[in-house]
């Protein structure tokens, strides 16, 4: 039997969180006061007939309200082209949408950056307060692929502040 | 405006979710028939205070009456040097409990594998249904590190069913 050790605090639970790699996908929806976005890496498939994803959206973000306000949202798959629309949506106090070029609307209201790896349009279903962020689950529409997975460009992973791309370079077996 | 697709068939939502990669975790819990283990890449920690992780497990895992019974488990996030776990926590039909010199308890009666990178015992504190799966939050409340976010061992991905280890060689800048 193992010893235990003592109770995690902070800094310890964000050092075993900073080490665990994640999918970066950029999530979107229109609200009140005009289209928000946010980039996470907490977008998980849960569930394929119904098609449900889930993600995380912490209070602290901008987007929140917004996000927990929609009635539907877009979550955009990023691969590794897509790093700079990942920044971009990272980065505090500036304007996402600025380039009018990189972004649309879908017929139903919602912002599209529709040249990413896959997005796709999904009806919130439910929230789960957790903690600092809310839950989202969330049901697939309609959507579409730009870049299968095997295209060059690669998955794209950010882990510990830094953003990677997987490949055959990557491959462990 | 963007004319929009049709509606997502299943295999069009696989496809889209397949290029999504994501670090890799085993979740353990101790059942009514004993130890329980599978292999999730849902894994994502949503909130520092309180310190809370969320995971999703598929209703046709066979661990999954014992994960969603278990008032607690341990949630281990894996490096490179943990892909055997992870595969063998990812196989239908195995004993994953086989090796008793790979796996313990805690004194609170969860089985862990103590050697992975990091793990975490963590208390359940809600369950949200998601179409063929139950999102599981958990608040953390004891943990260790053995290999840091820096170590060689390098972090651990899964991509449309193939194995990656993030490094040096995968830095996009």
């Amino acid at each position: 039997m193992l010893s235990v050790p003592g109770a995690l605090d902070a800094e310890q639970f964000k050092a075993i969180c900073r080490g665990h790699p994640g999918g970066v996908s950029v999530i979107t929806a229109q609200g009140p006061d005009g289209p928000v976005a946010f980039t996470a890496t907490s977008v998980a498939s849960v569930s394929v007939d119904p098609p449900i994803l889930i993600f995380s959206v912490s209070s602290l973000s901008s987007a929140a309200p917004s996000i927990l306000a929609a009635d539907s949202v877009v979550v955009h798959l990023l691969d590794a082209d897509d790093v700079d629309l990942a920044k971009l949506a990272a980065t505090s106090g500036v304007d996402r949408f600025a380039d009018t070029s990189a972004w649309t609307r879908l017929p139903t209201g919602e912002p599209v950056f529709p040249g990413v790896r896959a997005w796709t349009r999904a009806k919130v279903v439910s929230h789960l307060e957790a903690g600092g962020s809310t839950v989202v689950a969330v049901h697939a529409l309609q959507g579409q692929i730009n870049r299968g997975a095997e295209h060059e460009a690669g998955p794209l992973v950010y882990h510990n502040r830094t953003w990677h791309k997987l490949g055959a370079h990557s491959r462990l077996d």
